[in-house]
């Protein structure tokens, strides 16, 4: 019965991360995923690329960030982790490189804990506040502790010229808010550039 | 005989739901899509996702807005039923947040009846006028007023800073009218840009 | 044997169609495809969708223009059959509303039989010249007017606020003319936006 | 054992293919792509399209440039050669028409061999500097010398007015290499763009 949860889960995340690569919503092997299960983390491995993720390239931890897998998880994973310790609400968390995010991570805001604009009432209605996390290289420590200060600020997060990260109560609420972020800094920085 | 002809614009609406996700046309859980069928209205469900929509996916509304089936409306149902009300050649309709639809609803218009300018002939072609209805909140009973209050001056529809509305007599001529809206939302936004 | 060549052709027309449509590069049903078999022109028929394209729904044509199949022809057979009747190397011509295509046909150029400019050598590697001409309306007898006094011209041609016609010796040619017409246009519009 | 590895490449390379084919970051036949094998180098046979792409489709050359095979290499592969001659740890090269490499080509550089700049760390990260070839014709003697003259200088190339040219250790470091360079040109232009 769970291993039946499990699978469908894993099913969810591929289908995901097939349809944000094959239609151009992340690109290579940037982006990262995870979900939680039974009290566990199933993050994407460090490498993969969504385009061909399957369900052997998840590794595994536990909410104290030890790595139960073989599979050595994406390097991203201590930004997933916070999440789900500060959030306990949170099932699922995905991360891309999403082009008008990165964009949008370059245009100064007034409100870094709130840095897309309601040009369309969208993103606030399926996800909330946007928070800009100011540049750490990735997968640095510096990064790390830059997003934990800042976790609780917002309810999804710009990783300035660097990509998004958005937690959902499961992976297809994540999803839906990862697509609306996308779509609302494309139509900020579109709106943006004619009124320059 | 008619649950054969019912299969059949369930597959096609499946087709064009599929079809304007798959191709960055539509994002997320944004859009919802409506048919007649003697005398009831199919419209997708709360909720649902055009790249992963099914045929059980659609509630069933009859033409005084009574919810027929177990499964939830699209909460925009409000608009599509205020169509085939005052519209009775309809038989089916579309609503997508297209990028450039959704941008085009931010430039100013001489003739709200007709705010998509003529840069190429076709959109008058295929669908006629497209007129702007103001901003209410998604959902709200405000957006339904307004809507209603406007149905009849204009072919096709954007929502102020939310979207576009098209009916057609069948599901395709619903779906080639939406794709050209877009596309002339796109030259029209474009061709505005250059001349800035 | 014959059958069988008729059949290739088929598959290859069907495959461009749905490649052009699957990655946005036409929409709707505004795009129409011909290629020559044994001194015939099959064409996509009316109202056809590349997106669905499918082998009964191509109309036939002798070289005089008359209609030998029952389903009737794109409504711009005529284009087609000016470009096999004067340029007899010609084995299939594509014509689509690209959007860049479209876009470049509004911008002011110098030599009306050269309108794409080399800022890559491609185009004039694979096609050759691009001329421009007039707008008149679709399907218009003054259209296919226009478009014969110009047809010797040039090797390709943009239709004014409407699109794309490339001719080529075969399906695969022109499909890659049609493809690089698309790009040099997307350059093109580009780099003078930069400019302006 | 070497013919199973023959074939993993030729499957994954495939993958490749299409995959840089389906989501628009190549088109019609302009793209080519090699990779090692036991000392020799399968390249995309001369017009080759991308969306298409068969292992019947590879010319076979050894590592002086002599061709082994009855298929023709495509024109570029002096390119590719002069790769794997000067930089001995190249697995695979590709080398793609991308849009927005294209356009950054017709950006004046202060460092021609470091273009590209880092307004993300990925491209970096991920492949290193990319040095700008002057223009000489596609195929031409003088491209493949002004190449040659620059491969060492730099570990991935623009071509001005032309492509990317991307190495990597095998065929998906390539590929995510040549991913992350047109990511990394696209956020230069649209920031640029801006700039002005």
């Amino acid at each position: 019965m769970s291993d039946l949860k499990l699978n469908e889960k894993l099913e969810t995340a591929i289908w995901i991360a097939k349809s944000l690569f094959d239609r151009n919503r992340t690109t290579g092997s940037s982006a990262n995923m995870s979900f939680a299960h039974e009290g566990k983390i199933y993050i994407t491995q460090s490498g993969s690329c969504f385009g061909t993720l399957k369900a052997e390239q998840f590794a595994v931890l536990d909410m104290d960030g030890n790595i139960l897998s073989e599979n050595k998880p994406s390097k991203e994973w201590p930004l997933h982790l916070q999440i789900y310790q500060k959030k306990p609400e949170t099932g699922a968390v995905i991360h891309t490189h999403g082009s008008y995010a990165v964009l949008w991570s370059f245009v100064p805001c007034e409100n870094e804990n709130d840095v897309i604009p309601d040009h369309t009432p969208y993103l606030k209605m399926k996800l909330g506040t946007v928070g800009m996390i100011p540049y750490e290289k990735p997968g640095s420590e510096a990064l790390f502790k830059a997003f934990g200060d800042r976790v609780e600020n917002s309810d999804g997060y710009l990783l300035k010229q660097h990509g998004a990260v958005v937690p959902g109560k499961n992976l297809l609420d994540a999803f839906y808010s990862i697509e609306e972020l996308e779509e609302s800094a494309k139509i900020a920085w579109m709106l943006h550039q004619k009124a320059l």
